[in-house]
């Protein structure tokens, strides 16, 4: 089934005002397998307005408009559409009743212009409007159905959940299939998609979708069967042990977060590079506090000595984008703050080179006290995103230092 | 002059993403006086866009699309317009070149299907594009021009100013209104709004606006003559001397960072509620190296204690988030740092109380030595626009202590 969705409103033709219910709508279809093909945004034009409608209907299996029928003059979508199809409008005293009756209990006076939403298209279904006082529209014209929604996001979402998903599930017989959301950290997207080519999802009547960003990369399994859904997932899951962390609409800092406070340890932060990121990401979550004790950033040389003990001649011999400093910061805040966890990272965010190191480079360490480690990575991208993806990467290392089964124990 | 904007991809159409180009674009054309009447987005579908192309075309003076510029399979958006239109294509060898040695100078092999973006439409003018691979396209068929601009923000940006405005401007006679942006910080947006209401902006041909963030308030002059704007400018500005801080499209941070290297002067911040938020802020920008010593992140009162020298009993007698603990805070980084500046945050970021405080409690220290403050602040909203408003204020009361005469100097 294809659907087209049509935002009217002037105010969606200016520079700063969007159509948003749109992303609601499309996800609302997507889950009853219903895909938008087209979106269209235009003004209080009837001409306009008409050709919008009359082509979406010739094209597609539901359209769907949001805007125009309040009680204003600007409000004309009830009567254009009537006048393309040739329809013809009456009024109904039901509506035109309900109208009264919310004006008197808001007491405010029933303006005449206010009966314009109280006429209907012949021959169609008014949509009960639970929080406002116009009615939708739902009308089928040569298979096509046609929904009018209000652009009052509370007034179309209500008319969806109550009214419009469950007639379009019983006319179209839809069932609503299951989505499964799996979160890998430290692996690039296209790793991921080459490796999971062998599965045959869709001979499995299955979806897949990888959504990747510096922060995640999600995979989206959507299917019918839940049981089905939950094998292939194991399997998903089983190609990359390590990379997969949670699954869910989840960030590494939740669950991390989590399992810091789950296991009573504290962790605190060394960052040169980052300066303050990852920091400002741990905190962005309530309650961090529980387990995230603080941190230095130390921008300069001086502060990395005298801060977390990197030695002076360290930092001549090997440059302060190395290694070694790396791990004397992770071992100096873990130490200085009496955190069960430390993490040290120091790079070259660029744009430019630093000390004859390209932009990118970042070392990256985390300490556990018996447990540690330094990791060497080269970014790419602006210095925002190498800063992004410095703070990805210490998180996924914390991650898995502290699932790490301990040795010797 | 009508135009209408073609938002090209089928990432557009889902649930999560959503074209936001449309409101740059909207946003520059209406500056030329031209207006746009129609949105579209629409998939990777052949049959779709071409209908969606022609139509358009048929309807408007403008259409400019966005996306499907690039390498990949998907990447339509040339070939589709050049068949609707009956135009042919060939290849440009002076943009495969540029394109091989792009790929070069990245370090990555050129593959054989980028060789697409080389192809241009007959008898049009390719757009060049600064910071990425494929060009864009400008043409004019039966008196519409037809713009195809890539879909990465960026790319899109650059050929809008650096080509097509001044195009459309000179193809058409428009003239061009001039903008003063002038920045304030630490004043609500509704007291710049009604202050100036009683100049009158419209009377003198000239435009007003406000656009209000958590990090600025952007009152924004547009009009056709540049003296009288910059009279205007001058007028407004000396009605908030203390709030202004900057013309042109400018935050905060880029504007100390730069009186600070100036001056030669050097900063270190210690951040609790705020986490690493506002070293964060201060490093996002390139260079702050110079001047940015680094920090303390010191989300316990331990950490207060043996950093920074809070002394136990003044955090036990006022608690933590307190008028006292931020001053010995941005006190304790100075001399921890050896800086000129030192800032201390501390405050309940939310979205619970804590120590029976409320949420959006917040105080801020600065201290330059002979000159200190403290302030407090009650913020509204969630924990992210509480944390957001205490960096900027922390960065605006730095501001004023860097520009404020010394006393008895």
């Amino acid at each position: 089934m294809k659907a087209e969705i049509i935002a009217i409103g002037s105010e969606l033709l200016g520079p700063k005002k969007m159509d948003t219910n749109s992303l609601y709508l499309t996800e609302k279809l997507n889950r009853l397998g219903i895909q938008v093909v087209r979106k269209t945004v235009v003004g209080d034009d009837p001409r306009r307005l008409e050709d919008a409608f009359l082509s979406a209907i010739s094209r597609s299996d539901l359209v769907i408009s949001t805007g125009g029928l309040g009680p204003t003059r600007d409000d004309i979508t009830r009567d254009v559409l009537a006048k393309a199809l040739g329809l013809s409008m009456h009024l109904n005293n039901g509506i035109l009743d309900r109208l009264k009756q919310r004006y008197r209990a808001r007491g405010t006076k029933f303006q005449e212009n206010s009966t314009r939403q109280a006429y209907v298209i012949e021959n169609t279904e008014p949509i009960p409007n639970g929080p406002g006082a116009a009615p939708g529209t739902y009308l089928e014209k040569d298979g096509t159905v046609i929904v009018l929604l209000p652009g009052v996001p509370r007034e179309m979402r209500y008319m969806m959940e109550h009214f419009v998903l469950e007639r379009l599930r019983k006319q179209w017989s839809l069932s609503v299939p299951v989505s499964i959301m799996l979160n890998f950290a430290g692996i690039p997207e296209s790793m991921i998609d080459q490796r999971l080519r062998k599965f045959d999802f869709s001979g499995r009547g299955m979806e897949f979708a990888i959504l990747a960003s510096l922060r995640r990369v999600q995979v989206i399994l959507t299917g019918q069967d839940r049981d089905e859904l939950k094998g292939m997932a194991a399997l998903v899951k089983g190609e990359f042990p390590e990379a997969f962390y949670s699954e869910g609409d989840r960030f590494l800092e939740e669950l991390i977060l989590e399992q810091l406070k789950a296991a009573g340890k504290t962790l605190s932060v060394a960052e040169s590079c980052t300066g303050g990121f990852l920091g400002k990401t741990l905190t962005d979550m309530p309650g961090s506090s529980a387990v995230f004790l603080g941190g230095f950033i130390v921008y300069q040389n001086k502060a990395k000595t005298r801060f977390l003990g990197v030695p002076e001649d360290v930092l001549a011999d090997f440059g302060a984008v190395s290694s070694p400093v790396a791990e004397r910061m992770a071992t100096g805040v873990r130490e200085a703050f009496g955190s069960d966890f430390g993490i040290g990272i120091t790079g070259v965010a660029g744009p430019d080179a630093s000390e004859e190191k390209p932009a990118g480079l970042v070392y990256i360490s985390v300490n556990a006290g018996g447990q540690k480690e330094v990791r060497e990575f080269h970014f790419a991208g602006t210095r925002d995103m190498v800063r992004v993806q410095s703070v990805t990467a210490a998180l996924n290392r914390l991650r898995l230092l502290i699932s790490r089964p301990k040795e010797g124990k």
